[in-house]
């Protein structure tokens, strides 16, 4: 850490920084220069509190050397976390895996047959709502447990692992009983409380980046599942806060070489919440393969007109399969493979 | 609604559009232009899925006309919220209220001290948070329970009301058998069983704008408080993500008139996390004051230096007492008045 | 266009609004609904001014169905443009076309090595920054008429086509003598005047998007340079300001397949500029084929460490080799092919 | 300026960022951490590219720690810069100032009432443009030169003072002639020839903030003005892009506190670009003097049910009367005053 002090700020101002610090039980470090003095605090371990030091007279600013987090970090543990599910999908090695499934879990005819169709074309992992979060309290807000169930019938029968959302620490016992992997959705990627639970709960935990949230954010709230045990966490791109109308969000497929830069967790993308538009999913499903994306998590349902919820962002079955047929193209293209499909 | 067809789109496109609305159950009004139709979808009660319509052949896109809200609309129901406080203070009528605080409740002496200054200088709520909803795992993360009692104790010795933040759904009930006003972070602006929750706990919410969260998204979350019965939702503006990191957030003061207009609710400023900045909280509550804010609150600690967290942007009690001259004036200039101090 | 009137709106207000559509000579369309009245504004031709209506009493909202662009929009001329440079390079068409080259050229010696060796790595167009827009006005400001007779010199001697910027109408026309492209930066997308002029000069127009441009807003700059009868313009996506500060920008590649869908016109990729960060550069270009980008604008160096501009954000020669290895692959995954080089 | 280097940079990494320093004519401190190293950069005169070091194997990011600017800091300069035109109002000291006027001059008649009721409203400097930057090239351009020349004539014959947008280097110098503030509009804040060409015209400048800028682009769009010997610049802030859509743009006043902590140049606000809704418009004129703005830039109009730009964000006079009321009383309350009336 580094107090920058102004060009105007008198000895004794700097003598303050330098007993604050010291206070604290870090070293500081004065370096005067040509304009102003900057004032170094070594033996930074993560926890001190700028906001001390940023309110002191003569203080410019403060600037943080060190990442605030961890046990996330590849600069502290170089090599890729890799995650097995139980079906043998591999996320976060060289093969790349198909996450599909409708936005909701509807009925037992519309999951299983959606669960078929995916298999066959190639995905592993099946996604489905169970537990949603519904920007309005009016719009239908899911099938709860029943849901987690149905998935749980159709993992059973085609052998498709299951990621499904909790939504507060009370869902996510039953999400980690029923599914192989529990999702923390964007507008919970600072809810702790559920973060602590499911980094507790002993199963892979799906964390979704927020709508405005940094990097480094979104790498603290997996240093806090991480913190209570759980290494297995994949990370997850949906889109940002963006200001044109043309589509919901900004994919910021960046995102991807950024944190696999940072940290050694997996990262998949979402292109369908990412832009919120059915013809754009394909395209951006692409791109994120061709960025680096250990995954993706798509929504297809058997018959979008009649989905309960986002089916206008939903890919009929044809346009997966056509997504999958062309991501396994890029996959190839860059030196790794489609996830391999499960077994007949 | 209006469902805005491509200039290209066939005949058969319009016609499953109006099927399509009509097998919904509402009303379909085809307007054909000079240049392409549009379908009126006539009935609408806000619980059309539009992604349905999105979706289908033809469509380019889909215009929202009707507000997704009720409850909180001032269309419906065109006089102002005013919410009144055991101790006699009133939110959301011609009185601005000062709510002012701590960041955190650190011991007894330090919450009974500031909670003294504050009184003497006229606030009559008083804020500090007991759960704290920290970016890193390893940061402090407050008092819980014991601060809950200690902020109880201060409120029996001076009478200033108790503002303080539930985190997750079972933290509202002691929050609010302890406190006066549930605050709701930023951070869970869309946590629906945490919103819930507060609703069916019988006291007013502190609800706050989420960092990415658009006004339509604000009021669709009180909404889910109203529905659960509680029509005693205060409204906050704290700033949003920006692009400039001399401040921490862009405090959006246009939120405020623009919240007037659509809603009956009050709602009040956060200068201290909207700016993240000491030497920027008065001007900016100077100015929420004069934009129409129904209240201000501000972090306040006794000694900064030494506070436990954000400590960078407390004001000190002299900061404090200026800020209340000002806004006093401020008030005044536009024909309302702080809320009276609470008496001796 | 639809003028959306408050549920309380009076009939007066209502018959104002029809009064004032008809003033302004078009045809007006009341369409009472349940809850509130819209009036339909038929015979839109792009040059409404709403805000005339926005002002008037009772109305809530104006709502645009027509887009405010023509000459650009796929609608009226579905058929893609492509773009044939005198080199023989054709952008727009099925194959992706590699722009790369210094930030600014610096010597004769710098700006010949560079061209060999991305002629020999495949690209067939050279860019180089001889009017250099400089955010700070100590900065290195670029070798002006000189950079540009450089520029054409390396042509001579490679074949490569040539892309510069032009900063201000005055520049435009030696711009124009000396480079293959006129390119308009980021920073003037909206500088009407420039655009204007570079309509005029009868070469193609190379239009990267502002920082905080909307994709409307980049097409109806285009506009203007169509506007002055000149349709060969090629957009370019290079990043929208964003919140992280682990990029310079958001690469929004979404906006590929959004203008794709739009208009008819070419749009490329500026990976380095999107990223701002070397390490960034090749994973984003190969998404932004992936994506469906007509080409890719990349900043090279013989010898990044001694760039006067932007060597922090320039490949060296062997990366640029990787990249172009790489999108060959991605583009050929996707059923398109890179440009064919240059004849030896 | 400081290179902080990874935590497994080798030994040659820091000897070769040291070398870079060192052969850029800098001195290079090395400082080891505990858990990193880092490399101080001292004597930087603003001047360093530091694009150079962030390329350098083993550098995870540089620091900045001076400012890039240098004549418009108030570090460098502490006394605020008033500028005095020749009406005798003076901009940038105790005093607020009163710009106002119609979107664009539309004719002698119109141009000259609005003067009279804006004099005898209490304003003492009068917008209007006559070279107007519109989004399409369908909408209505302006007057041109003979816009100016109206201008002129309502300075004559009201006393006010005039300001006028350039919009292009050409344009200038007959603003120069007829008007008394040069103004630069927010898409051109980075079209540096205008202002190097502003700079030299020896007229006072009106620079508003672009829409994606920082506060430290702003600031150094201003230094090239001050860079040509003009210390005259008036800086604007006029909103910035946002996400909700109920306004144009999010208005960021905390803007102005922190430019009048880094920079001595006032600053004024637009409220009526700044959100684009009439009814916004004097909220947050209010908030912008209560935030310690210098002056307000208002859109006023005799009609604007009949204005050929920009009706819907125009006040009517009276509003604009009440408008001047209220801000009065708002200066006063922070110990300031509305610039003097003219006199009859």
């Amino acid at each position: 850490m580094l107090v920058v002090m102004s060009h105007d700020a008198a000895e004794a101002d700097v003598r303050r920084v330098v007993e604050v610090i010291e206070s604290m039980g870090y070293e500081a470090r004065p370096m005067p220069g040509k304009q102003r003095t900057a004032v170094g605090l070594v033996g930074n371990d993560g926890k001190v509190d700028s906001s001390r030091l940023e309110g002191l007279p003569g203080v410019l600013h403060v600037i943080h050397v060190t990442e605030p987090y961890k046990q996330v970090s590849r600069e502290w543990r170089p090599e890729s976390t890799v995650i097995e599910l139980e079906n043998g999908t591999k996320i976060g090695g060289p093969e790349v895996v198909l996450m599909a499934g409708p936005c909701s879990v509807e009925s037992e005819a519309q999951i299983l047959e959606i669960a078929r169709i995916l298999r066959a074309a190639g995905a592993t992992v099946l996604r489905g709502g169970a537990y949603k979060p519904r920007t309005s309290p009016y719009s239908w807000q899911g099938l709860g447990l029943a849901g987690l169930k149905l998935l749980a019938q159709a993992r059973a029968e085609t052998g498709l692992a299951v990621v499904t959302e909790a939504l507060e620490p009370d869902t996510v016992d039953p999400v980690a009983e029923y599914a192989d992997i529990i999702q923390i959705g964007a507008r919970n990627m600072q809810n702790y409380p559920l973060l602590r639970r499911a980094g507790r709960a002993g199963k892979p935990v799906l964390l979704k980046r927020g709508l405005a949230a940094t990097i480094d954010e979104l790498l603290l709230s997996a240093e806090y599942i991480l913190a209570e045990g759980n290494g297995q966490v994949i990370l997850c791109e949906r889109g940002i806060r963006g200001f044109d109308d043309h589509t919901r969000n900004v994919l910021d497929l960046t995102a991807i070489p950024v944190v696999h830069h940072l940290s050694h967790l997996p990262i998949i993308a979402d292109p369908s919440h990412g832009t919120g538009v059915r013809a754009k999913v394909t395209p951006m499903a692409r791109a994120a393969v061709a960025a680096g994306a250990d995954g993706l998590i798509v929504e297809v349902h058997h018959d979008p007109d009649h989905a309960l919820s986002d089916g206008g962002q939903s890919l009929w079955p044809d346009q997966f399969r056509e997504l999958v047929e062309q991501v396994d193209g890029i996959a190839r293209a860059i030196g790794r493979t489609l996830a391999p499909a499960l077994p007949h």
